[in-house]
């Protein structure tokens, strides 16, 4: 698994790659996204961060997630990229909705 | 009901995370929502809330709702998620209407 | 009437909760609002005022209306709830157009 | 005529209170507003003003039309309110167009 | 020309009144607009000159036109007045594109 | 050609008037555009150059390009004019690309 | 390729100047873009950076890429263009996602 989070990406900005959680591991980890005409949250692990985006005074907005942590976003944020064969989803911070576990 | 609002969630920014209440105890709680055809506001109990987005000088704005607060909050707002076998709504805290109670 | 107004509801932000005048009052009060295909405004009782909204700075902004303040605001305008068995409608401050009276 | 300006309504923030004028007073004043397709202005006098909105520094930004003024606006500008019998428009500022005569 | 030009209307914040010019002056003044689907520019002369708009800090922006300026506008910018039997545009500022000659 | 930059326009804020190179020019540069149903960018050179829009401070935001730049901007941006029987383009600098050569 | 990358071309503000890279080259360094009804991310090359956009302060917003960078972008960003016979693409640095290898 340390190759598979070592993939060479960095997100620019206030943006996020992660990878998505199997449906299987999503149920170990106990959460279930129910079927219906709702936008459907997704659960992930955050593979890399963005350094931040600049606020109006020329610095840097700091990250609230990183590198590790299991996040919830909508289905229908990011773009999804692959990279050495596996999937990944770049996502802005906004995208993320909550951190889990 | 300790172990219910216990779950492992971090919502980013200004998120919350609101437990629904049940229409039996909005009914005990005194609260009716007429069946129009306005967007109908719903009653929940915040069980997890945010740090705050960051404002222009790069400070957290504070959040005006706590773990605990039941809340109004229209119908079609935020995101549902269930974590451990028990259905969640992500809001953001400007999609919170009022505090009840 | 003392009672009704102490309806137990904080809203948040730049909110205010407002209990719409029936049609006989507002005849009394002098106040007509004709039946065109404009918005119609409406006029009502503010019965709770939020804190304010935040400015860049960090800082409230104070609320230009007070419990008890008779108001204009149109008829689309804002969300309605019951609580204790009435009707009220919770608006931003940005919708409520003047105070009369 | 003074009684009739001296209607009991306070416009909040950058909204004033607006009494059209009769086409044939409109005549007389020398303004003629022709049958196009383009959105059409209309004259009247000011008969309420608000304390202006605040700006970012938690300051009134000043109004720029007093109490007595004839302007002209857009024709689809504003919300139509009837106080004592008599119809007015409620305008934000920024829907001004000009001050005439 | 002088009484034409002392039209008594004084235009609001960025707000500036223009005198559309007639066809042939267009002509001698070696301005040809092409009959293209692309918005055509219009010339004119500027007649009265708002004190310009307010920025976040209060001060008034100063406006980079002056009473006299002939100018070029998009066709469909603006609102159309008459005064004095005479046919005015306003416009804002922002939509001037340049000044001629 | 002298006479012919020497046309009598000065556009206002960050706008700039640009004279469309001819298609034998651009293929003599080395810039070739393909007909695709994308965007068509377009060449051209500056003739005259705004002042700059004002920021925030109320100060002038410098312009980066100046008379005699070759640019590169969209099909479909700015405004045509035809001064002197000559056609020119007025574009906002943020509709300017790139500088070439 | 030395010669291939010495393209004169400036792009302005926050713009960059981006080589896509073949879909060759895209596999031997690992890249697979699946065929989804999602926007496609695509893999290029930078070539040319602009000095960045100013801030509220009047400061450039330093750019966080530089030339030679693989970055990704989605397929739908930008602006193309050929300059020498080879085509490139012309993006804002808020379009590029992520830099890679």
């Amino acid at each position: 698994m340390a190759t598979k989070n070592a993939v060479a990406v960095k997100p620019l900005a206030d943006r996020v790659v992660v990878r998505a959680l199997e449906e299987t591991e999503q149920m170990r980890g106990g959460l279930y996204i129910p079927d219906t005409a709702k936008e459907k949250p997704q659960q992930g692990e955050i593979i890399a961060v963005g350094p931040g985006k600049f606020d109006d005074k020329g610095n840097r907005v700091p990250m609230d997630v990183k590198v590790g942590d299991k996040v919830l976003y909508g289905k229908y944020s990011g773009t999804e990229v692959t990279l050495d064969n596996e999937q990944y989803l770049i996502l802005r911070e906004a995208d993320v909705l909550a951190i889990v576990g």
